[in-house]
């Protein structure tokens, strides 16, 4: 399909081609010469990016109406972009999760640092959802869904088209199933447990698979005790707990759908007497059980990004220190407290800041004795590691 | 042994008095009014602190002679420190460990985090290894190998008096054994392998028990493989790797009695025809491997502290680069690269950076996987965790 003579993109001199050299993987809209043919290109069309210079530096994928102008697709200007070349990416995006996961149940491509810019792959066994967030991926979708289901063997494959960051890129919203028939949530095995995760309806692609090591690490302190899982979702920290001997688990969201969805994950798992869900604001619920002095062995706050731009990021930290400072007091003496953050415009340092200081006014101590990320199914480029977005703190409280 | 009337330190009023209050546990010698009775004052002495208006704020001990004027002991300026008052914090900090280690291998007590200022002990079953590295620990040894002993159990006790740490308290350099006989290497088993730690003769307490979580996420990589283990030590990836699988393991140390451990672990681990060594320069011996085109699918480097201190930042990261730029060419094409760094002054971002531009310069591209730290048995203080010494990349590399 791209046979004809490819269109070119130059950089500016003054643009980073050496970081793109380098492997840093997007060209930004003042980096090009922006003239009328180039504005005129149709998002997600392939073009040579030339240097200032006019040497060829590669394969890119132009969005003019995006604030990532190009994409790096291939270091070789002459690559085609067909079913064979997607396999090529998807085989060594597969190889690594074979290595790690004993079942077939993970992100199985993380966009850019998966050479597949702007796509995202997760795989639920024989099912897949991939969200095509990127101009490209939304025009090459047919031999993108054909090489996934040709590398891996699902039958069934899911496009969500939800999201922030397809409207970054001009896209439409749109959720279809594109092999196969999807009617009820599917089951997934992970840390013991079995999670229902609704791939039509549900939050991201109906699982937060980017959380899995944190459960697991999570349910380690959890033997025996009981847990508290707010902004539990499909309960995710919940179920892990309970599969690894917690005594029981009280899951908090505002959806009804998601905590349905954790009932009957925890049936499915053989832990339904073990979990109790309540459906609330989470910081209403928070309030009410420090009213009647609840106490939990393990409390986990898991809340939505407060802060998903740097526009919201001083309300964003506001609202990570409140989430502590109405957490901590649930904690029972020599407790542990989990607190996640999955904004991208809150680094480390300011979120293990915020979240000291609710505990502090809490009048709580605390020791840190993990720092969690995302999993390895989600890797990250180095030049781009800095905006590693899910963080999650282990926290012991004083006695 | 404190019952006579307690002499004071009084903060100046530029001192961080609210820090103090909020947990940060340290006293800088210019955040202290020194007159001539506190400097009098012998190192590891209990003292009342109080703040600029005299009120009292807890008791610390007090070291005019270190950099840290004062470390927080308790904040009842009334605590009497004996081995009851020991024992409990020492209760405390084994709580902890139970509660993740199914065997009694870990790191008991880590300094401020668990509430002994400047004490460490290590365990190793029946085993522990204490560094009283601040002024009060040496003064108060025979109460604390007492509480130690009366609350784990262990029957030996050795005192390590070796490290930087000592030197800035002004305490003398000694290793002795304070109970019970040790005479061989003690054998320690994680992760599916017996290592074997040399407690007297040993770099730091005998085993680096803080990486315990990276040689495990390390040896998910290695199921099948060849390994190279650049500054092996006593073997701490490259048995983890075999026991998990590694089809075979090459062990690079500068010292000799290291290896002679590890192939000792090896043997007790029933791995010993799995394990080469070689002692030499490491980066010697990089260079020579790459002169032979020698590849491995998984390629650990954990060398010493390059950046102990702010003044050998950037010679450290000079040498953390040069080991990224030795060890890519001996990965596999799609193989894994795990970079450490155990220096204080290199932080995360700068870490990241001079692996990423090493790798770089050896025409190889990176994926990150995982960011690993010390293991949850070495704990931080929020107002601390910046400072935490200890990181690990784990890289996939391009094929």
């Amino acid at each position: 399909m791209n046979t004809s003579p490819r269109p070119t993109v130059r950089l500016r001199p003054n643009a980073e081609a050496r970081a793109l050299r380098h492997g840093f993987p997007w060209v930004y809209g003042d980096e090009i010469v922006t003239d009328r043919r180039t504005r005129a290109l149709a998002p997600g069309t392939l073009a040579v990016l030339e240097d200032a210079e006019r040497r060829p530096m590669g394969l890119v994928t132009v969005n003019p109406t995006s604030r990532i102008a190009a994409r790096m697709m291939d270091r070789d200007p002459e690559a085609q972009i067909d079913a064979d070349w997607i396999a090529a990416r998807l085989r060594t995006a597969l190889a690594l999760r074979d290595r790690l996961y004993p079942d077939p149940f993970y992100r199985l491509v993380h966009a850019e640092a998966d050479a597949l810019p702007g796509v995202v792959i997760d795989r639920f066994g024989d099912l897949a959802v991939i969200q095509p967030n990127a101009a490209w991926a939304e025009a090459h979708l047919e031999p993108l869904v054909a090489a996934l289901v040709a590398v891996t063997g699902v039958n069934r494959v899911v496009k969500n088209g939800q999201g922030r960051a397809r409207g970054l890129e001009g896209l439409a919203e749109e959720t279809v199933v594109l092999r196969g028939a999807v009617d009820e949530p599917v089951p997934v095995r992970m840390n013991g447990a079995t999670y229902m995760a609704d791939v039509l309806g549900g939050q991201k692609t109906g699982l937060f698979l980017d959380q899995r090591d944190n459960h697991a690490f999570a349910a380690r302190l959890a033997g025996g005790g009981r847990v508290l899982d707010v902004f539990s979702h499909v309960g995710g920290f919940a179920l892990a707990a309970l599969a690894a001997g917690a005594h029981g688990a009280l899951a908090v969201d505002g959806s009804a759908p998601a905590l349905a969805l954790a009932e009957a994950g925890a049936a499915a798992s053989g832990l339904g007497d073990r979990l109790e869900t309540r459906q609330g604001d989470a910081f209403a619920v928070m309030e009410d059980l420090a009213s009647t002095e609840a106490r939990f062995d393990l409390v986990v706050c898991d809340p939505p990004a407060f802060a998903p731009h740097r526009g919201a990021m001083d309300a964003g930290l506001r609202a990570y220190e409140r989430v502590a400072r109405l957490a901590a007091p649930l904690v029972a003496p020599g407790g542990y407290l989990v607190l996640c953050s999955c904004s991208h415009a809150v680094d480390l340092a300011r979120f293990r800041t915020a979240s000291g200081r609710g505990v502090g006014r809490a009048g709580r101590r605390a020791q840190i004795l993990h720092t969690g990320f995302a999993g390895p199914d989600h890797p990250t480029l180095p030049q781009l590691a800095e905006s590693g977005y899910l963080k999650a703190l282990f926290m012991r409280l004083d006695g």
